[in-house]
């Protein structure tokens, strides 16, 4: 076959392949949004599941093989779009083309039964009945991890799958300076003598009102509603059919409006990042963020560089204060952004502000290291967890279930994944400095010219979807890959502004 | 291979079939009622076309033809179950095998264009820019069906899409029938002195009354809506997930609650089939009615058999007060009896009433037999339709949009699927009278016991799915196959009383 022909049929390949990946992502879509009947939910987990084999199947089919290898000699001469399929493909493909079909069904039974054990341990605040499973859900990675053959360290290949390109030697540097920066200014800002009050943001708002100020938040930020859409789902999540059919969900709490707001920001950010992916890759396998990692950042960059910005409370003040009434008439602008940037070291991860933020990964990220290190008995992490909240947030949980046993990941065999949620605040931070050089950023957003600032990412990252790797398209900005330094100053400056530290 | 493993493959690949049909249910459930984005429209239909690409071949694939060869010479031995999927999947190889690509390539163009064609000749009452595409796509079914190299005739092989079994020489005897029965009773109605004032049925009435309205209807007729739920669109229809999951969905206008109300009821009974197939059947592609025929016969039986009964109103009559509140206090039950049994012979099929439904129908079937035998030229079929409307219906269309152009069927390519709207009416009276030997029916409807006729239809014809054909089916009840006697009567009697006729 002429290169040319087999490059035609390898996209009309993963052209069915992205197909059917859109259905799954439609049934998981219908399943937290469509209110469908309880009765049903079996049969949708079968279809879900013969769809999900379906779509894992064809990346290690043949077939599959066949384009791989067929496309190999010829990558330095084929298109970066080409090169970006192959790229992806080849990953998966070498990810997964040794596991034994016993040992993969295996593990996803594991999976199954873990999350079961996993809840109840949670609910019990018993980790002695979830340990057996992390550790063998733990021994099972290391296992499948070996299939692939690669002399890589284990905790970097599973890094490497949510944050292409990514190490520990990398995020080694990056944590230090966490740990070196962010651990004393939390305690200068703890210290500090100003206490914010922020009980304003508990007052009651109708579900009417929160969704008007949804609506208020999507047209600041820029999500298109003309190629989305919004609904309400028990967790705020965002989920793509297509680049003009982008889906975001939020839950409102009557007695806490910011929390939804900030929800709407976060998944516009993601919204807004998938959007606007060139359309040359509309439909194709590449029309996806590249990264877990750049992904996030998008959505802190919305959520929290704009949205929880002074300059973004100066524009929008006379706006909510037209949705909320005269109910918050005693309300300044000053009075929002400080409550919006309210720190309180706390043990919940998801409910954690955004200076403590990066600390709950760390403590996460440190253990994933042992664990894979294997120099961790998985019966001690309960405490070496507590220990390394008082070390990094100077609280101690009172019972596993605020603690170790808190987050779902790992119950799912997500290891490696947490990193990504941290990278996101570093990158965007790292955006944030380059945009400066081009233009005046806050400047923008109190001007209410967010668009200036969507335009810029959408050119430098979201236009890209998977055609590059995120180290690739960081370089391409400002000649480098991951540096902390920029979060850690956007921290420092922003906190002791709102802390009135020296 | 053996036998076993062979049945086991079978079944496994036609899972796999089943799943994606089933996501692209979910798409087309999800553009009628997710309100997603316009801007999306263009990449759900590429996705829809392409999953409905997918499961085509798995229809006419190499595997699929060496599960049937391998099959073929066990079927006496089989089960009933594999038994039914090799006669479904040979009837779709069958169908298709011989297709050239390029043949089903343009043909597929040809329904796009000429759906959209159609669209304006009706909105701009212009038959004669509709007419080539008709004929182009006369004549393309002409030759899809020349490819299966059989000796049926067309028109026959159409009819057997959409109801097995069904011939021309069966239809001729039923139409025939309705033609010397109906036509003149008919005629009887309209010639009668008796008028029924239906004015209260257009009175103002809330949506969320009607919802209300809905909901009673759904649980009177014995919709489970804990296997399914309920939506509102433009146009009422029912879809299936699973036997555990059928949406039905409806239309609600403020100023006709009766639309509404009977759609409902409709819905339902098309609904009321698909939940209470055998679980036998979960998941699999005999989970679901086996023919448009006796599809439609479940809707007609649930709207007009119990919903348009006067027992029915008897025993709903209060229910429907407490609803409808004190606006309604004039009405009685034999005013609801009677304005749900209006006789109103009209040009458009959508709007006709139960006795003219099938007079409709006739002239359809009657122009496609023309069209299919070669004896007309499609520039002649205004003049036909209007003079058949005049002769059965005694009404004559002003023009061609609320005449021949009526229909989106033809342009679609749908021809020999009209007759199975008639034959779900005939369906329905024959089953009403084979179940009057087994109970009370119209004293079941009236004590609110429709339990016992849900239950009696299930036992009978529900819980089958796909496995056996219609006639099959009907013989096993009462050893007959279509018999139009029963229909007849049915109407004569219904409609007899309605009207006080002699």
């Amino acid at each position: 076959m002429q290169i040319d022909e087999t490059v035609k049929c390898f996209k009309s390949y993963l052209e069915r392949y992205h197909a059917i990946r859109m259905a799954e992502s439609l049934f998981h879509w219908d399943m937290q949004t469509g209110n469908p009947p309880e009765g049903g939910q079996e049969s949708r987990a079968k279809l879900v599941s013969i769809l999900g084999a379906e779509s894992f199947q064809m990346t290690i089919s043949d077939e599959m093989k066949g384009f791989l290898d067929a496309l190999e000699p010829h990558l330095n001469t084929l298109s970066d779009e080409t090169k970006a399929m192959h790229r992806i493909f080849s990953k998966k493909y070498n990810e997964a083309k040794n596991v034994p079909a016993e040992e993969a069904r295996k593990y996803f039974e594991l999976q199954a039964v873990a999350y079961e054990v996993w809840r109840k341990a949670k609910h019990n605040n018993d980790f002695a009945s979830f340990a057996p499973y992390l550790k063998e859900l733990v021994e099972t990675n290391k296992r499948l991890i070996k299939y692939r053959g690669s002399d890589a360290k284990p905790y970097d290949m599973m890094l490497d799958e949510y944050e292409p390109g990514m190490t520990m030697e990398k995020l080694d540097v990056y944590f230090d300076k966490m740990r070196k920066t962010i651990v004393p200014l939390l305690k200068k800002v703890v210290a500090s003598e100003k206490k914010i009050d922020n009980s304003f943001t508990f007052r009651t708002i109708s579900i009417d009102k929160q969704k008007k100020i949804a609506a208020l938040v999507m047209k600041k930020v820029g999500f298109d509603l003309n190629r989305g859409l919004i609904a309400e789902t028990e967790h705020p999540f965002c989920l793509t059919i297509s680049q003009n059919d982008v889906r975001i969900s939020t839950h409102y709490y009557e007695n806490n409006f910011l929390s939804s707001m900030f929800s709407v920001a976060h998944e516009s950010g993601h919204g807004i990042y998938e959007q606007n992916i060139s359309s040359e890759f509309a439909d194709t396998v590449l029309s996806d963020g590249v990264s877990f990692g750049l992904h996030e950042s998008q959505s802190r960059f919305f959520e929290n560089i704009i949205c929880r910005s002074y300059e973004f409370w100066q524009n929008s003040y006379d706006e909510f204060m037209e949705i909320l009434g005269d109910d918050f008439k005693d309300v300044t602008p000053e009075m929002f952004y400080e409550a919006a940037n309210v720190v309180n070291p706390s043990l919940i991860r998801i409910e954690a502000d955004e200076l403590t933020y990066s600390l709950h990964i760390m403590v996460r990220y440190e253990i994933e290291k042992l664990i894979f290190g294997g120099e961790v008995d998985v019966n001690d992490l309960p405490s070496i967890w507590n220990k390394k909240m008082e070390e990094y947030l100077g609280v101690t949980p009172k019972n596993d279930s605020e603690g170790v046993l808190q987050d779902v990941h790992w119950s799912s065999g997500l290891f490696g994944y947490f990193p990504s949620y941290s990278l996101g605040n570093a990158y965007a931070a790292q955006l944030l400095s380059y945009m400066q050089k081009d233009m005046d950023v806050f400047g923008n957003i109190k001007n209410g010219n967010v668009d200036a600032i969507r335009e810029w990412l959408s050119e430098k990252l979201h236009k890209f979807g998977s055609l590059y790797e995120p180290s690739t398209i960081l370089k391409a900005i400002n000649g480098e890959e991951l540096n902390a330094d920029y979060y850690v100053e956007y921290l420092e400056n922003k906190f002791s502004k709102v802390y009135n530290l020296k």
